[in-house]
């Protein structure tokens, strides 16, 4: 027998019994989809998924963990049918939540993952043993010219990156040229006077027929990364992306809620936000942290970073990048429960309080500084 | 001031203030995503999503309709941004679900929308007045010759379509072909004979790269249709499917379920199974239906079946295709819930209790038409 591709699934029952059988369910639903009758010797050998167990979960009276098995080469090595594989159908069942999958090597083999990842972003910034700070550029509504003045601003005062926000997105590529010119010159024009780097990275957001002239265009602006949204998008456009052009990829976690706020239907967010973001190549998953203005557990968002970092076949680790509340009070707490592998992203908290967004980032780079010893090598742009 | 994208919003409160402070904090999530401080009034008045109404829902003490219009500019003319913009951020908070949009005429202008949707097939078919019968090629583990078999016996039946199993993907393009080449031979072998038609559906999954050579292919053998998970593929890379290629497109729910089975999150079934499929261009939207295997109400299928059919600017209509869990006995129930304009997908319950698939298949066909007076024409294929 092949290699096997392992998931853990949570069900909601009220027996043993009825959970077992909610389990053989998943596994003929995911892999056969016909009654039972229908399932001869060959096929339950060959092709049904396999139940390993069903046993309870700890801390719930109605909840059991199954783990089920799948030929690995049921995958068909391609993202679309990986994802129909392990949870397609059974999405559509409000008993059945998919927690965790463990993949053999012969399917993260047909995965690049992360272009750059964590060792690669450092080694482009020259920066090591602490959080890289990313700023915002937002509200919509600005001009370019004011956007570029934010990126000097940010850069000046010591930021390691600064991304688009993700609205700003307007029909027509001009508008997209003309944004990311004056930006990434403002960027530039630091880093030539201060010998460090800071990325400015675009969001990047059109269709399928636009798209390659958008991300061409960004590189050939100088521009090393972009923001795009892997579930707006489509997963399979970001894999793509990130196979395809020599960019750093960061995601941005638009529309992703659905996927994993139920407790008994959808994925794990650490495996939905974490694990699969990484093995489609993002670089950096931005994800909202606990304790913002949006409600997640401190568990979910640390076992997220996790699941960026821990070892995963040849592929790269990610930078997991919380988000959605960043304050000053909050840098020791964030940055114990992420450590030095994160990326901060900061929007608001910079300008608030500050003269200016250069004296918010010092502030906010020191504060950081406070938490590190940070050591740097020549920026390798 | 120009044309609006009028959303509305599931608002889960325990107060009317409660309610327009979520509803205020949608507006500006959606749209600036900075604190309140930093919209000034022309940013207010461009930019900021406008909160229209707020109001108590009949059927709930704790939850609020809300709605919000947004300018229609701010979707670019592309879906990824649409779905950003209509609930991108907004979509991480589990008190907030997304019921429906309106469309205004510039935004639908920018969308193909079905190539042939009811009327389209209709002619291909020549066939008026019923429901039309979907019946899968399945299990996976059988045969390409057992599959082609299963397609002859299914179009002497009398069936009108029918489609491949959405496991039926193999890490070989030859896989594909192979059964491709086979089914399509046999489907128009019986039309030779018949004079009718019967449309065979294979089902594409690839990789981004390798998903134009299957559709190429598919067009060469004389395939005029496919079934493809937009859920999976990314709900982009199917409008930009049913925008390139010549082909009928019935889309497959894999994947689905966490989008719409939250009451309090995620989005409104009838709008994502319906609206948007039909939006990006799916000419046959596949939805579980009330009643079936899975555990859906019957309100929810029928508000999705007329969301595929209802006017929606210069959009064609679409065909409503419930599944999971057809039975002989059910025909009547769903012809009476949906309808003439209806593609009744049907699995096992044609080879159940029957001699063959061509009897099931014919019985099948004869008690549709007990509840139809169909009128038949040549068919177009």
């Amino acid at each position: 027998m092949g290699e096997m591709i392992c998931c853990k699934y949570r069900i909601s029952a009220t027996s043993l019994e009825a959970a077992q059988a909610l389990a053989r369910g998943v596994a003929v639903e995911q892999t056969v989809e016909v009654p039972e009758g229908l399932i001869t010797p060959t096929i339950e050998r060959d092709s049904v998924g396999q139940v390993r167990s069903v046993e309870k979960l700890d801390d719930d009276r109605t909840a059991y963990l199954a783990q089920i098995d799948y030929h690995a080469e049921q995958a068909a090595g391609q993202l679309p049918q990986l994802l129909n594989l392990i949870y397609g159908n059974s999405s559509i069942n409000p008993a059945i939540k998919l927690l965790d999958c463990q993949f053999p090597e012969s399917v993260l083999a047909r995965f690049a993952g992360p272009r750059y990842g964590v060792e690669g972003l450092r080694k482009m910034l020259g920066v090591y043993d602490r959080p890289l700070v990313c700023g915002v550029l937002k509200p919509r509504g600005r001009s370019d010219d004011a956007f570029a003045g934010m990126v000097e601003e940010f850069a000046l005062g010591g930021g390691d990156l600064i991304k688009d926000d993700h609205n700003l997105v307007h029909d027509s590529f001009d508008a997209f040229t003309n944004r990311v010119n004056k930006c990434q010159a403002a960027a530039e024009a630091v880093s030539d006077v201060t010998g460090r780097g800071c990325l400015y990275l675009p969001y990047v957001s059109a269709s399928l027929e636009e798209l390659p002239r958008f991300l061409e265009f960004a590189l050939e602006c100088g521009v090393r990364g972009i923001l795009i949204g892997p579930t707006v998008m489509g997963l399979e456009v970001v894999r793509w992306v990130a196979a395809q052009y020599p960019l750093f990829v960061m995601s941005h976690p638009t529309l992703t809620g659905p996927m994993y706020l139920n407790v008994t239907n959808g994925m794990q967010m650490s495996f939905y936000m974490g694990t699969l973001m990484r093995l489609l190549g993002v670089d950096a998953s931005i994800f909202t942290t606990f304790g913002g203005r949006f409600h997640l557990t401190r568990a979910a968002c640390v076992e997220t970073a996790e699941c960026l970092r821990q070892p995963m076949g040849a592929l790269r680790t990610s930078w997991a990048t919380p988000a959605g509340g960043m304050k000053f009070e909050r840098i020791g707490e964030l940055c114990d429960a992420y450590g030095a592998d994160t990326i901060l992203l900061v929007g608001g908290a910079l300008h608030e309080k500050r003269a200016s967004l250069e004296v918010g980032t010092r502030d906010f780079m020191d504060a950081v500084g406070e938490h590190f010893s940070e050591r740097l090598e020549t920026p390798k742009l």
